[in-house]
């Protein structure tokens, strides 16, 4: 350690959010470069190499060949796949000097599909697994928790290629089990969740979540053993009704009543319930405007009728209109609906649905606006909704036959409680951090570019393809955030820099002597020595930084060594123990 | 090889210049992407890796310490040391979401430093040696060659910090030492020649070329052991000419002789030499317009008198005025030189040197404009030279007394037979390809960043700074380019993909039997082995595709084996041997 290329540092950094950003900068494993943008340090590097290389086995052991991809890419792959456009500001573009469009890969379906099809042209290359381990890029709008969402991060990333169904779910189970053993060996507890596969396109998608409270993504699961993102949850919808006999809906006066808590206490209040039970949120239909940002810029305005009791989620939105954004619709959305059929526009807070016309109740012409509904509002379901006059909502209004949807749509968020859309009970909540995804592409990308091969009867069929990812550098940062306490880092044995850092203590040749004989016989037995033989720092100073930097077995060597006796310390537990330095090699053995 | 992910192809890739690129391709170990932009398949990749094993292995025996740095890096160190705008059109540049100017960094000179000041204070912390193995990006005006000339290319560069000169000389040697054994280790003969740090800045500065008729750069060398690149040669300048006496220079009309060789001829024609002797192109110095473009875009307006037997070399001129970039002066710059001081202006192939006053030959006012001359245009040299005027030009003019250059610049091209400056006798001239580039930085970028640390004395000292460069991909297209026949690749041991080939021909099972057996025999000697195991394939492709790939020891199991015997084939050499399996183990061990 006296000209080992290390600092650590004793103050934490200003920019620093979670724990193992602080811990992995204040160790001296990474330096910020730019926001999102890090360097990595020698003791960072060797940590992440250790990763690299239980992927790389892992993926070999899968069937997975590795190469590697640029970087830097052209512009028309990712044109003709629509992904130029639709990654929106997140995508790093950039022009060469002839001015050709060139942009830094967030994930590169494109280039591996293209060349497969350079490559390979029958049903008999197949199936095929080919994976690297890359640095990507993504625009962040906010970059956060240092190497947790990275603008600049590494990535091993997987594509396989198969010319039936049958074979793709083969190719896709090898390697969302090779991605088992991987968190497994990093020591990485994880959840696999249903997840929807968004922007990708494709099919069957499934997360692998870290369960922690500094994750970014909700996840629900069942005791019964569903899990799934918030994004990717089904509602579990109940059966319809026969409303055969229902009352007729009755539009009551309901003055100052623009919230749902307002409404439920005016209903119970004046319209009390027949049969005597109150009317409570989830007895509303709340009526929620929002714009759907396309591509291109163009605004579309939807209504969507959630049960008062409910928020709507904007993710679970945007995955249902993806690739267009979600926002709330501004003033000049309503204002522009106004002007739609010389309608009296919408009435916030008194938003009735549409009538099985097309129009808005009490309207005759249709809106031309797509009024879609939560899964609960099944045929025969009975509502409290805005009657579209300010003041007066109408009661008993029953879904399929007052009005009719233009569709349903997962918009409602999701609750502790709900129930799994498998049967297997109610869910419970949590927070996790995608450490990998799996998700079967389908013919997506083969298709938009061309990839088919001759099969078994010399018939030119698509190919289908799977997409596997594992962030290396956010996994880094997920292991030093769950090993660590008040003194430092703690790293489990697979992923640590060193295997055993020994320290000298005082300033007895003798020390020094027995520590690099401490030393030699350590790395003797195949383990990395990190030794701090710096002669003018304190015991106290040197323990500090062993304590930070977090190698799991720690020998110190002092006044025992004279004896012929050395300390070891054990990180996680803190415990110590005396051996004879005659004892360590079997120790070590 | 039945599911390796390899495809060798028939066909040379329709842009491959070089010899290199087209057998890599060929080979399947890379595929081109966009310009200068490829892809690494798992053969490519392989070979990598071990250069970059070899490249690790010595840095740490040099005591260097890994790091590694993002490509994408923000533009304010880069603004600070001036390359953001030095590197021209080079650069590729880019903004994120926010507006921020980023650049994917072309060598990171400016981070390292900034890296060092961040983490380091004292004298005591230095020397410091720290390197990366990192992609780099340079937006070539064309780039060529595949990966002799990348866009995207793998580099390692080091970066050595000293608080003293003495100690930069001893951290430079070590690069060097260590850039000697890397060569060697991977089989590339070198010559180390004396570079120009050109727009690095920067002081002592040596280029690794090896010797190649593909190469882009020029080196001068002699027999005494002197070596340099042509832009870093330094004309041997003769003495000067006591002048006393001398007569004095005559105009004549010298009509239609607007080339040195028709000046030649003239002047032999009608002004013969008084000693009897012809005047050669040497006794006449040609004036020669340039324009200086600095980065702003403005120009400068030069004249360069060079003896009339040689050219102008723009590169060499170029290294003179970087970071301007030199061209012809055009048509605009005489014009705008024509109204300076209301003057007739330049006439071309008549053109005279200045005067002492700074004024043109035969006018009285300066120009303002810079007349440079080469070396050898020392005071008392006598030069047939242009009269300013057509048609006319002025005999015995004499350096020194006639003339006076504003500064002396290493303009001319340089000749097989010029003396080399430190006498080591005359100098040939070959074609080099740079492969590694080891330079004394000194305190430009530590002085530009503010890089200073305390001395032994308490007295805060700026850091001297070494940068060293290998281009690792480059290294391994020099090396195909190196080891190739007509039928292939060949690779040396020391960084082929596998280290044997087995190949199986015929359809018995004995065959494919007995080539498992090999496999494995061989794979426990410690060596990798590529086992072409495909059933369909004729021995002849086979072979075909053994030759192309290049691995260096092929072992062939055909009809012998039925009585235990296998061919092993010598990839370099064409030799084939027949040995007994119950001998292979022997062979290997």
């Amino acid at each position: 350690m006296s000209n080992y290329f290390l600092r650590t540092l004793r103050e934490d950094p200003s920019d620093a959010e979670v724990t193992s950003h602080r811990l992995l900068v204040r160790a001296g494993y990474i330096r910020r470069q730019a926001p999102g943008i890090f360097a990595w340090l020698p003791l960072g590097l060797k940590v992440k190499a250790k990763i690299e290389t239980i992927i790389r086995e892992e993926m070999a052991a899968a069937g997975a060949f590795e190469v590697h991809f640029p970087a830097l890419l052209p512009r028309e792959p990712y044109e003709v796949t629509g992904r130029w456009d639709e990654y929106g500001d997140g995508l790093f573009r950039l022009q060469d000097r002839k001015g050709s469009d060139l942009l830094l890969a967030p994930t590169h379906e494109e280039v591996f599909t293209l060349l497969v099809k350079d490559l390979y042209n029958s049903y008999k290359d197949l199936p095929l697994s080919i994976f690297q381990i890359q640095d990507k890029y993504r625009d962040e709008a906010r970059s956060r928790g240092g190497l947790l969402r990275g603008r600049e991060f590494t990535m091993k990333d997987a594509y396989s290629f198969d010319h039936t169904d049958a074979g793709l779910d083969v190719s896709y189970q090898a390697q969302r089990d090779a991605y088992e053993r991987i968190f497994t060996r990093l020591g990485l507890e994880y959840v696999v969740v249903q997840a929807d596969a968004g922007a990708m396109g494709g099919s069957k998608s499934e997360e692998f979540l870290h369960p922690t409270a500094v994750g970014e993504d909700t996840f629900v699961r069942s005791d019964g053993g569903y899990a799934a993102n918030v994004e990717a949850f089904r509602t579990l919808a109940p059966a319809a009704i026969d409303f055969t006999g229902f009352p007729a809906a009755e539009v009551h006066d309901t003055p100052d009543t623009p919230t749902i808590q307002t409404l439920v206490d005016s209903a119970n209040a004046n319209h009390p319930r027949p049969d005597g039970r109150e009317w409570t949120a989830a007895d509303t239909l709340k009526n929620v405007v929002l714009a759907l940002v396309q591509l291109d810029g163009s605004r579309e305005i939807v209504v969507i009728g959630v049960p008062g009791d409910r928020d709507v989620d904007l993710k679970r939105v945007e995955v249902a209109f993806a690739p267009a954004e979600v926002e709330a619709a501004n003033d000049g959305d309503f204002a522009k609906l106004d002007k739609i059929a010389g309608r009296p526009g919408l009435v916030k807070g008194y938003i009735g649905p549409w009538s099985a016309t097309g129009a808005m109740l009490g309207e005759e012409s249709a809106t031309g606006i797509r009024f879609l509904v939560d899964p609960r509002v099944v045929d025969g379901t009975e509502w409290i909704t805005g009657a579209n006059e300010a003041g007066r909502h109408v009661f008993g209004l029953v879904a399929g036959r007052d009005f009719v949807a233009d569709g349903v749509v997962e918009a409602a968020e999701v609750r502790a409680g709900d129930p799994a859309p498998d049967g297997s009970g109610p869910v419970e909540l949590a927070r996790g951090m995608e450490i990998g995804h799996v998700f079967q592409l389908g013919r997506k990308y083969a298709e938009a570019l061309g990839l088919k091969v001759l099969d078994e009867n010399g018939k030119l069929v698509t190919v289908t393809m799977g997409s596997y990812g594992i962030g290396v550098t956010r996994a880094l940062a997920v292991i030093a955030e769950l090993n660590n306490d008040a003194k430092g880092l703690i790293w489990p044995e697979a992923v640590a820099p060193f295997d055993v850092h020994v320290i000298a203590t005082g300033r007895d040749e003798i020390v020094f002597e027995t520590s690099e004989a401490v030393t030699a016989l350590v790395e003797a037995s195949g383990r990395d020595v990190l030794y701090d033989d710096r002669r003018k720092v304190s015991p106290g100073v040197k323990f500090g930084d062993a304590e930070l930097i977090g190698i799991p077995t720690i020998v110190i060597v002092g006044r025992g060594a004279a004896d012929g006796i050395v300390e070891l310390w054990d990180r996680r537990s803190g415990e110590r123990t005396q051996v004879a330095v005659s004892e360590l090699a079997a120790h070590f053995a």
